[in-house]
């Protein structure tokens, strides 16, 4: 077992440094995109330097979080500090010159590879912003402005409260963010009750040729660059697309194939995870997550994929 | 300004009294059923003799919850408690003998017309089951039942802690639920991520004949005899469809308009209450409801109750 430190440490930790950089993972989420804006926010309050690395796949739907906050040209680091990265793979190409000097690892998947030299995990929050709150928290007074990065990571982590992943400290966090002076009723509106006609219409498309397998248990959709071009969607009309199909009543595995140029297609399981580990599965064919949630990136055709998913799926059940 | 009792002074009243009758409201919802549930256990726990009145349109998303809680036929109450009732006109035809006898209204409303000797009224609280959890924590410990109808209650008011009326206080109740020892993933994947085929190609077939007016900002979508009896789809299959269309990028106000047998509409609107009071509009049209939600049944065809709303809303904004 890993040695790990708590919110607490790691707030004291970072009191002692100085010179901040915040590392986000690829293909960057709101956890992940939030956890960087409300730990860069709290740091520079305590008076630290501090500035998150620039990624390259944010997305429209994140990057106001990150405005004013992006490290300029040649930052030079007096300390590196992930947040929400669970594998050194997950690294964005423009971090991986610091993939060996982390210095402290901020996380919540179960996954962790321990590449930092210390590590606050807790695989029993919901989102990492859950953890990273504890540490604003303990640095000095949260801000209106931490706070509204830090609800959106927790938030957009949790399916709004909604994923099986969600607890009572969650909803306490959350309460807690609130309080801070949150503008949550547009937050909400913008991140859970906003779709676009684009969003509306792949929806639409990706139901229809939704097909399922295992007695209708198992639900496999998939998103291919054809049907991306001819809505003119982008990346944004994707967020969160892997809940999908995993709606559908008696589903209880919904895979989501994404086709990358390329020839790989980026694979999201989410599962009851008292049925089946979404972890495993995608373990198999070199990803990674958690037990209700997990990915991987597998070269192939959608119909190569699909096939490898579903051997994965019945290797993990025994069958 | 009508006199209302706190939670506390409800709880008092109710240990006071004994043979409890509780009336849900027409159309019922998981706010007015999880009340009931919720309050009829609590006070069968501090002793009391309690029932529900039988609500003959509960679907079955919500009948579980009333499993063992309903009135014998003949029951003769001494004390007859509405939840979530704001009008005499949302009284079911079979409560409408209790119309001049309702002992306690309990209700967050701001449209409550005061029909009860005594009210508890917040407007503040986004569901009237925040109001019941403190009435029910006041007569005693909240034991799982108890937490799992309020929390069926308060969650599917707030679309899960996504709409406008969400605030801290509504994320603590629902830590306090969860505490109390609920199944929160079974109960939030089977209301909040469970749809079933009809109801996926219903939400298909409404945005595809989605109007929109006022330069894109209101959005009209109608539910008819046709497409219901097209996809075997039921009421089941309609619950919180109201929220659909107004999820549309640049949408302010959704109009949903429901077809029902005898030349009606049932017409739900969904604003954003800072640009167009729902309430008022539904009240021209012999409705009422929050700011933000709202709701009238209205003579005409769809093409005819269109026009109506229309016109109510271009009135209300001035126009």
């Amino acid at each position: 077992m890993q040695n790990t430190i708590t919110p607490a440490e790691a707030a004291e930790f970072l009191r002692s440094r100085d010179q901040f950089l915040i590392l986000t993972h690829l293909r960057p989420d709101g956890d992940t995109t939030g956890c960087a804006a409300g730990l860069c926010r709290a740091l520079r309050q305590a008076g630290k330097a501090a500035y998150v690395l620039f990624n390259p796949e944010t997305t429209t739907l994140f990057t106001p979080y990150l405005e004013g906050l992006l490290a300029p040209e040649g930052f030079e680091p007096g300390t590196v500090v992930s947040v929400d990265i669970a594998a050194r793979s997950l690294f964005p190409e423009n971090a991986r010159v610091y993939l060996d000097r982390v210095d402290l690892a901020i996380d919540h998947h179960p996954s962790q590879e321990f590449f930092a030299r210390k590590t606050c995990l807790d695989a029993g929050r919901a989102a990492c912003g859950e953890l990273v709150y504890d540490i604003a928290r303990a640095l000095g007074p949260v801000t209106p402005e931490q706070a509204v990065a830090l609800y959106v990571a927790i938030a957009t982590d949790c399916g709004c409260f909604a994923y099986g992943n969600t607890t009572a400290a969650t909803h306490r966090t959350a309460a807690a963010l609130i309080d801070a002076g949150i503008p949550l009723a547009i937050l909400n509106k913008f991140h859970f009750r906003t779709k676009s006609f684009r969003r509306l219409k792949l929806e639409s498309k990706i139901i229809d040729g939704m097909e399922l397998f295992e007695e209708g248990t198992v639900a496999v959709a998939a998103v291919t660059l054809e049907m991306m071009a001819s809505l003119g969607a982008t990346s944004r009309d994707t967020e969160d697309i892997a809940n999908l199909v995993g709606q559908l009543e008696g589903v209880k595995t919904g895979v989501t194939l994404r086709e990358m140029e390329g020839g790989r297609c980026k694979l999201s399981v989410r599962t009851d995870p008292t049925d089946l580990d979404a972890g495993r599965v995608c373990a198999l064919l070199g990803g990674g997550g958690h037990a209700a949630a997990a990915g991987a990136a597998v070269e192939g055709s959608v119909e190569q994929v699909k096939a490898a998913v579903l051997a994965a799926i019945r290797q993990v059940k025994g069958r």
